[in-house]
């Protein structure tokens, strides 16, 4: 950590911001310039010291070095996090699909589909029981019914399921029937739903977002992992900037940027990511070339008609299989397996 | 709400579409022109059609008219809104101050800056006891125990009082000790939370999420209003951007855009919205100007030991004396009253 | 400025860095910390050096602490610039008043505009003859024509004159005919522009790029400064955000942020900054609140037909009068002097 | 072209604008919704009849359903522009690589990295003599000797050469020199450059804005393309957003969206997309997967010591052959066809 003080700074306050940092037990390393002083911090600081300094009057910048997170970090964990579920790594050599509808509708609804996904090759089944939605007016999920429909029909087929929890009071009961929690793009920075998913065990998908950093993301990840849960992937989302013909701006450096910082697995999401069916399959391609370990993909089989009018960011069911179908020829290009089951789905093969 | 087609639609298609809106007991008004098909919608559809209509084949642009908002919007609700808690009017012609720290740290502390924004002419005390940080291993709030100071401190003086909520369970014990519950940005879109400050009177100071629009705005107090709580004023805290030297950017339009779309009272934050003490006067005026009915002001006996790395944007006691001494010769020139008690607070007249 | 190292550096490439450092004549003070090693600079580097250091192998982060431009801080010219064109001083006591329509039309248009401008009290025209614009087939401005046009009608009424320059190769005859040159927002980093500029003694407005940092603006006015021209005022005139509703945020807290960083006069352009005439006297006014040193307004006799299609920001003249009315009670609180004519300007009391 | 009224408009107003819309020989077709009406265009209008129509009071929203732009659309010219330039296609099956130092520097500099972007494989030769900086006192380039210089060194080794121009008094000079003419993205709307480079048939690389939508780019493109040049290529550069981490915000989803809405052919950036070199080979294949035509690859002998500071994006020349290698492998899955030369770069077998 290194302190810049404001350039009319008496000598009696440096001395009194360097007593501030030695009381902590570290190292003050003083360089006075023309016209301000560097203090260099040595040692290993309390966070709270960084936040402290930066309020002192006569210090103009405290700049850290170190991360503000730390379980989260390569430098503290240097091999690949991988998350085994069943059969499934996640973060190892495969590469992960998991497909679905935005929302659960009903139970004939999430079992052809998933019959579907399974069809394809995918591993993991998406749905949401619980909607965040922007509005009070909007369909909001169906609820607790929508959890138990969904564990049906990925058990029925072979699936693992995951699907999004919205508050704390909720995370027991989606842990019970769902083997991924995942943390929507508004509820990233919901301390206390983190703080909740850190005393459970099951793998969480955290979503970055849509206007959060990448140090942010990693300290809300931090949250869980310091909570005792290690099972966590970061997931990239798409992030509000000023285009708005896509509905978010697919931030694909994020897949190796994340992977350099830090050890966990990286899941791109290119259906919210672009918000348009026709982008969708470009960019599950490149995101599997920027390195991602897996893709959260929808799928739906009437999209015209879904509950939640997401539908028109889902792909057909004869889309997705197709993707998949190349995802395999690319997969090994950059480390990663993936088997399809050969089996075509010829459209309109499948139950609307 | 107009639906405007892809241009290469079939007649059968168009039928399609048509059938759909005319479910919903609304009529659909055909336009054909030379490529595509406009089709405007009469009546009072449910909102859920905009959202059905936008993901079908052949649709390419659904554009609502009407605001998906209703109990929020002026349409709806013409006159302000003035949410009266005992002497104090927030919403009418009263300029409404709420000063305070960051976060309540000691009964000592609170009392004494208690004391400090009562002798300025503040009306209000905030204080967090339950604190959203960033990272896990930042200063997380005194919790209920700081509740208990700052009731006591607002009793003393006699000032209303604000804290900030974070989760539904915590809204009740929130609710017996403060005047106004405080949603913090990164809140604004935790729709549980909204749901459960829908069930109660308390009144509630709603922040802008620091990237979300004025329609998602609206569409958060939306949520609170429809579930029963009409109490809801709006909060300017600034929005992330590209310009990092002030931590936020504060949009000062934002106050004059939502007093046209909406009746609810405007309160203006200028200490997160430029993280800068340097700043924070000049942008309270400005706020003033801009229409603010009141503005949340960071004031601290100590910044420079402030816990939770706060002090860099917080006003001196004495600044912020001064500056209410200038917004009551400001405020009459926009409409508002207010009053200092017109005692003077030297420098260095507080306790630390 | 300080260089931290990346942590697995050898002490040979640290002395390599070293080397590089002193070459220039300025001294290297290293500190060593467990992980990283940080080196101060002490004492007066070329500009290059920064950009030199930043892309060695091994550097990991060069922060400077002095900023990148001389010329245009406060640091090196503590006082306030003040502009004087006859009897009107930018950036001193003055609030000053531009306005005017978007577009000079026809000599009726500009000379009935003049007329008004004048009789509200504002003491500069302001009107484009070269528009940049979007698209190639939209109106591009009269031309050389409206210079003339604009020039005389300033005379006529005694009003000093304001208009766009967009290429270095008009930046003469422009000069000729206006009394400030005004550069665009899209312009305001086209360097060969900037120095032209330079190069001679007219005032200039320089508008921030609508993405611009305060940085950036600053460097850009760097560029005039360093060519020679002293007369330089600085516009914040919105940014673009994620925020749609406006045409651009205006980011108000620009005006205290450049009058602390910078001596340069400041201008706020409400019209662009919000493109909506229903908050650009709201605006103006939390402008002048903010500090602004002036205001540049778009005013028109015949907004509904604009030839730009920039009529919805454009005031109407009884509107604009009514405006610097309300400006006049309200400069003294900010330090400024600012004198109407008293003289009321009816609604459709002008020439359309 | 949709005009929607606001919702309380007089019948009369109603007939007015429908008046304005007729004039232009084109129909009006209305809608009265219980608020509001809706007037459709129907017919070919003139661009600015939208400009005129929402500035005209009772209008509060217009709709343009058509683009702004023509000739760079897919509807106007269905099939893929094709740029040969001697054995080159650029917007055909041939991946493009070019490849070459932020700055020309010196002839042996230039000369080696010929030869090596030639050895490794690469068609063009990149390099810029006339540099936009920030600020004035950086390095501006080497001026019209680079052009020789490089121009020079395309010939010796066989490559294509592309050259930055940034004003429209260089675009002849640089034309003569150089096979491509690149438009940084500071000058993308630099109209008065982009009707200058209308006049000559000399290819253009067009980067995006670092804040420009989709569509802006396509109306700059526009611009040449109406001045009489068919000779445009679009590039993605990355986009200014609120992450700082990386020098920008690559956005690939621009590529196959561009290729949608249009024919020209995309290029895209990842050395200033993300400036960071460890980041840039992953990014090269992420936007090879997402369809571009090309890439642009910031490739130096010696960048710890480049000239402009740009050497911290610069690829060593062992690591561009060996992604020009893996990029072969690559292309075909995305219906390309790229060659390198089988040869490889040993580290450290060039001269510095």
């Amino acid at each position: 950590m290194i302190v810049i003080t404001s350039n009319k700074i008496t000598e009696e306050r440096i001395q009194e911001i360097i007593h501030t940092i030695e009381k902590q037990g570290v190292q003050a390393h003083v360089s006075k310039g023309e016209d301000r002083t560097v203090i260099g911090i040595i040692g290993k600081a309390e966070p709270q010291l960084a936040e402290h300094l930066r309020q002192m009057s006569g210090v103009e910048q405290v700049i850290k070095i170190s991360k503000s997170y730390k379980l989260a970090s390569r430098d503290f964990h240097p091999a690949n996090t991988i998350i085994k579920i069943g059969d499934v790594e996640i973060g190892g050599d495969q590469l992960v699909i998991m497909g679905g509808p935005c929302a659960v509708e009903t139970p004939a609804q999430i079992n052809e589909i998933a019959r579907l996904v399974k069809l394809a090759g995918g591993q993991i089944l998406r749905g949401g029981a619980f909607k965040p939605r922007t509005g009070p007016y909007s369909f909001q999920g169906v609820g607790v019914e929508g959890l138990e429909m969904m564990a049906e029909a990925g058990k029925k087929h072979g699936l693992l399921t995951i699907t999004e929890v919205m508050t704390p009071e909720y995370v027991d009961i989606c842990a019970e029937h769902a083997d991924i929690l995942q943390i929507g793009t508004r509820n990233m920075q919901n301390f206390d739903l983190l703080r909740k998913l850190g005393t459970i065990q099951t793998p969480i998908l955290l979503k970055r977002g849509f206007s959060s950093t990448y140090d942010e993301l990693l300290n809300a990840a931090e949250y869980i992992l310091a909570g005792g849960n290690p099972n966590v992937m970061l997931c990239e989302r798409g992030i509000r900037t000023f285009e708005t013909y896509t509905r978010n701006t697919l931030d694909l450096t994020a897949i190796p940027v994340l992977q350099q910082l830090s050890h966990l697995p990286v899941i791109s999401d290119p259906s919210h990511g672009t918000g348009r069916r026709e982008l969708v399959e470009t960019m599950c391609k490149a995101s599997v070339a920027a390195g991602a370990n897996g893709l959260i993909v929808e799928m739906h089989t009437d999209p015209d008609n879904s509950m939640t009018g997401d539908g028109v960011q889902s792909l057909f069911p004869d889309q997705f299989a197709n993707l998949l179908v190349d995802l395999e020829k690319l997969a090994p290009h950059f480390g990663k397996k993936f088997d399809t089951k050969k089996e075509p789905i010829p459209a309109g093969s499948w139950i609307k």
